[in-house]
Formats: C-alpha cells, structure tokens, sequence
C-alpha cells in the first residue's frame, strides 16, 4: 500500500465543509453527500458535556455531517445545555437537510456557561452559505473551533493499494491545553472523514485502535477534560481493500494530528518525543513514555535548556513501569537522530560534569525538537509518547483564561 | 488528651541536632542520647537512593541518630553510591559514637552524579561540633537540608495525657518541589523524634498512618522523587499512655510539616486546600481531591485570581471518584470560612457573570490561602489535599535548577 499526503484536510471527496469565527466563538460545519456510518469516542471525564452526551445518542443513525462551536464547551450546563445541544443539531439539519438526529454535535471553550445559541445560529447560518469541498474551506473549519491553539490541525492522505484500490482519509483536529493521555481525557476535539467503505463496527474498533496510537499519546499538563470527541464519518463511496489497509492511513492521519497537538501545547517552544524500548509489555512502556513526556519537571528542563537527566530517570521509576536501574539505557537527540547522545549506558551514567555527553546533551536540549530514548532492557515492550516543553506562556494563558 | 505546641523542634528532650551548609551542600545530624527504636518510610519510586537502600538494612537495629546532606541526592550512583552511602554512617559513627549500622542516612539533590564525600565530611565535622539540644540547633539541620525550600519546616508538640503521662513528639522536614501524592512519592525528607515509648511495630503502624493522612495529602507538581525519605526515632524514656494518644500527637506533627511543604512549593504564592465530602469512600474522596490540587489548570487559575471553577468540576470528574453533576456542591472560602462562597448548589451553577457570588469568588481568589470544598452527595467518604497555585517562579527554579 502506498500512502500519499494530500491538501484536502477533512474534505476529502465527498465532504464539504465551512467555519466562520466572530470573537471567541466560532462554528465549523461538515456536510457528507451520501449518508455516512459514524464512530465516536468521547472523554472519559465523569462530567461529560451536553453535546457529547447528544452525539452518543446520535451516532447510530444515518449521519449527514456534524456541527461543532468554540467559545463554550456547554459543560455542566443541565438540562439546559441538552437542549441547546440539540439545538444545534436541529440547526444543522435545517441548514444542511435531513433532522437532528442525522447530526453530531461537539464544542469546546468555557464550562459551566450556557451557551450563546443566537451567536451559534447566526454563525453556522454564515457557514452554511460558505460550505464547500476544498482545502480553504477545510482549513477554515479547522481555525473555527481553535481555542488557544496557535495553528489550525489538518491532516490528509489518499491510499493506493496492491490491487489498485484508492480511498481518502482525512481529518482535522484542535487541542491546546487541558490535554492529558487516555481519550478522552483531554480538551480535543477531532472530526475525520473517509470516503471508504467500513462496518461500523469495523469503524469503531479502528478508531479505538487509532486514538489509542495517537491521541492517547499525547500529554500536555495532565489535565482531562469533559469534552474530548472524535469522530469518523466513512461516506462508503470508494472501496477499502483491506482493513489493515483503513487502519494504516487512519493511523498516520491521527498521529500526525496528534503530533500537531503536542507541538501547539499551550505555551510551548518544543516539541518533546518520548520513546521507551525493552520494557516488559507494551503497556509498561506507554506508561513509562507518558510519566517523562507529562513530568513538569522534565518540562521544565527542556524549556531551560538544561540536561538534567536524572529527571527522566526518576520518571521512569515513578512511572508504575519495571525499571533496574542497572539495565537502563538513555539517550537523547533530535528528529532523524534521535540516540544522538547517550548521556546512561546500562546504568552507567556517561553525561557527567565537564564531559562531551554532557556538552552535546546541551545542545540537543536548546533544539527545537527534543527526542528521548530509554531502553529499559527488560522485555519486547515499546512505547512512546509526544509532548512539549513547561513554559512561563503556560502559566500565563492559563492564569488569564476566562478574564 | 491535650496538645500544646513546643519550641523544641526534632530536639525534644533526650536529643540533639546540628546542621551546617556550604553553597549547596548542607549537612544535618541528629543524635539520640539513648540507643532509639526506628521506623522508616522510602519513596516508592522504583529507582530508590542508595542511602534510602542503606538506611532500610539499617533501621532494624538500634539507631543513635541520623546524618543526612543536600546538594546531591546519591541517586542512580550505582555501587559506589552505596559506598558512599555507608561512608556517610562510618562518618556519623566516628563522629557521634557506636557503629556505622546504627545510623540511617538520607540525601537530596541533583540526581546521578557522584556524592563529594570530603566536602560532607568536613560539614559533618563541623555539625558534630556544634551538636545541642535547643531550638536554634533543630533549625540549623532543618536549614541544612533545603534545596529550594524558601524556610525551614519544623514543628513540636508535648502530650499530656489524662492520667498525667506526658511525652514529646518533634520534627524537621524539608521539600519543596517534586512533591506528588503518596510518600514516598516527593522529594522530601522529613525526620521526627519522640522520648515516647513504644514498640516497632507500633511505630511502623503510627508512622505509616500519619504519613497517609499527610505527606501523602501534598501535591506540588505531580512528580515523584528518588529520594523520599520520612524516619521516626524513638527513645522510650517517656511513656506514651496509649497509642491513640501518640498517632494523635504525630500526626499534628506530620500534617503541620506537611502543609508547610505545600505552602512552600517551588514558586508558590498561594496555598491551596482542598476538601471533598459525601464521596462513596473516604479513597475516593482522597482521590478527587488530589485531583483538583494537583490540576495545573486549577493551580494557574489561583494564581491569576480567576475563579475560573469549571476546571474544579473538570479535575473532579477525571480523578476517578464517582461524581454525579446533579449532586454535586461547590464551595470557596479562606481558613477558618471555607464556604464563604457557594459557586455550584447541587448541580446548579451560582456564580455566573455578573452575579454576586462570582464578584466574591474573585475575592477569594485574591486571598493568599484559598480554601475549595466539593460536596459530592452520594456517601459518607471523606478527603482532603494540600497544594499551591503554579507560576512564573516554578517554571523558572526548574528551568534552572542544575546549571
């Protein structure tokens, strides 16, 4: 099989798309042609938000597209904030055809607030009007439901495979802060599209394992939020070959938008990648992978520049992971290179004061993209994890939100 | 029975202490005048220091007194660690009488380098010197192991008993960053001293209770050490009248230190305390509220004055307690009025813009303490947690810490 990245974003043959920004609000449309099956997965958070809740219900029928808004996550709001939810669906099926129940709905901004649902319908109104299938539009979907992110997410690839079969996956994402392992355990939201031809219980096990090889990964402050949603609508026009196939591209959409996630971390000024090898399981390792990646500490220490290893050390060992201290590996580099220096070998620590490790772990720590390595030496298990570094912009945006 | 607190500090009768720094090293000793009974507790991060290895062969015997440095935490040293290790208790022994295997020793500082023993002898020389029961000794040790601490920990109080049996129990302790939920889970050090009699056993168990319901209820960044390390000594020239009577007394001690540890974490200017009551369990409203202190959005929006309570109910509902958002109330306040704003009533939001509750929220917020309090209404489990709010000055210590 071959994969090629493509501009289509989320509109990929056969999905139109739109968003349109006034303030803090803003509000994105997806619209599928044909009918299309839906998987869904939402937050783990116990306070699940009103659309979330409405989209679960949702995402059994026939689904013709979704409405999502930025400016207020309709969190916490009661019974309120389930009408308002539906709303919005019934919104979406008067602008774009087909009832409520046809839609998805999702947001993200403020909990605990009703939502301006006037503001909401003048602007999906707008987008409505602007709805087509091309990059821009696709794009300006992708900025409509930023928060704090600094750059739109989007992702796409068309798959070639063997016997000649071709279909799109496409997909876009936001997601700054309050980003956390486990989906749904962070303030994200993606919505991706596929004009394959999918079950859907085919489409929900290959979300689940997507999310989990992608989303799942990334790790900005720990935090979890009550309105994390992906979605995938697979419109069934094109043929999929094989599952494997589906699961391949899905896979590389979502960790390059997972990955996009990780370098807008709020604040951040680096991306950080975390790999751990040799651990007794797989599970041990992401574990090991997401305490580094999630360590303020560690954060704090690629912000400044400063290889103090013995940080990532004491992650690991905190981290819930077997770890021998006398069997770990440690290497740090950057993109391409990423054992560029190996600052511990089996349990000897070769980054000492005044050496050369240490003079080139430096200058690994002041690149733009830090990779870290451990091999644990216990077992097959791999892991890895992405996320960025622990800076003054953090505090301040987060200390500043809702004034 | 009846507490009043002391000025003694960890030399409560029958015990002395010095301490000594230099730069960033520092060393502490302790000396009981009668051989002492011991129970200790280590960090459970997997990764342990040597001298955390050393003092737990030792603490079955009978212990004289403890030496402890900061400024390099002879963690991931390997062999020569443990030699260095046990150096440290041929020092003490050499120094304060009998063998090396009846002293405990701890350290903390930089990971992975090698201790400079001549340096930590020629303060352990000097300590010895100038080793005395009295208030200003207690607060040199405590002073000799702080790395970041802002100010000494220390706490002491005298128990009288109903039937006129009068004991004393005192402590030093220090931490101030990479301090997380559950000892030894924190960089920090904390060494109690009592002339109460009791059986090892019984110290363990006391121990291990008022570590549970204090340290454990700390949590500064999330991060978790190498090198926790709480050690109670324990003449027996007292009595102790009961056993409730002694965990009474230690865990005013403990709880006292403990949040002193919260007040002073890296960068802190706020503390923060947190209460959950009407959880299923007593573990999980332990849990829920470790959650909500340790949430770096929670922590910045404290420290911007932004009563920003929907990341409150967010932090509650990942922390894995059952949450209901019907039930659930939510109050903040100051010490001794933490209701004094009631923001959430049984699911319904009361501080909304404009209203009066969120104008006294944001006074509250303002306050150097601030006190939140979650009613979950679902059982009788109860459960609280110590913090601080998360700022500039944190990122900043931890982007600097080691260069």
């Amino acid at each position: 099989m071959k994969l090629r990245t493509t501009n289509h974003g989320v509109c990929v043959p056969g999905f139109k798309a739109a968003g349109v920004r006034e303030g803090k609000y803003g509000v994105a449309l997806i619209k599928s042609e044909a009918s299309a099956k839906a998987a869904v997965m939402l937050t783990s958070n116990k306070v699940k938000a009103a659309p979330l809740l409405v989209s679960r219900e949702h995402a059994g029928n026939e689904i013709l597209g979704i409405i999502a808004n930025s400016g207020n996550a309709n969190a916490f709001t009661g019974s309120a904030g389930m009408k308002d939810a539906r709303g919005m669906c019934s919104l979406a099926a008067e602008l774009l055809g087909g009832r409520a129940e046809n839609y998805l709905v999702a947001s993200t901004g403020v909990i605990g607030r009703r939502l301006d649902l006037a503001r909401v319908e003048r602007l999906a109104r707008e987008a409505a009007r602007r709805l087509e299938c091309s990059p821009q539009a696709s794009e300006a979907a992708a900025r409509a439901i930023m928060t704090t992110d600094t750059f739109p997410k989007v992702c796409s690839v068309e798959a070639v495979l063997g016997d000649g079969t071709r279909f799109h996956v496409g997909g876009i994402a936001k997601g700054a802060g309050m980003i956390a392992p486990k989906l749904g355990h962070a303030t994200m939201l993606c919505f991706l599209t596929t004009n394959a031809r999918l079950e859907r219980e085919e489409l929900e096990e290959t979300l689940a394992r997507a999310v989990e090889q992608s989303f799942n990964r990334v790790v900005v402050d720990g935090d979890t939020s009550t309105n994390d949603f992906v979605a995938l609508l697979a419109s069934g026009k094109a043929g999929n070959g094989s599952i494997e196939g589906f699961q391949e591209a899905l896979n590389f959409v979502t960790q390059t938008l997972a990955k996009s996630i990780a370098r807008d971390g709020e604040g951040a000024t680096k991306y950080i990648e975390v790999r751990v090898l040799g651990a007794r399981s797989d599970a041990e390792a992401e574990l090991a992978a997401r305490a580094v990646v999630g360590s303020n500490l560690v954060k704090s220490a690629v912000f400044g520049g400063d290889p103090n290893w013995g940080r990532i050390v004491a992650a690991l060992g905190y981290s819930g992971a077997e770890v021998v201290p006398e069997k770990l590996s440690l290497y740090v580099g950057t993109r391409g290179d990423e054992r560029r220096v190996c600052l511990v070998r089996e349990g000897k620590p070769l980054a000492l004061e005044g050496t050369e490790e240490l003079r080139a772990a430096e200058e690994v720590f002041r690149e733009k993209e830090v990779y870290i390595v451990a091999e644990l030496n216990l077992g097959p298990g791999r892991g890895e994890a992405y996320g960025c570094d622990l800076t003054y912009d953090y505090v301040r945006i987060n200390a500043e939100y809702t004034t």
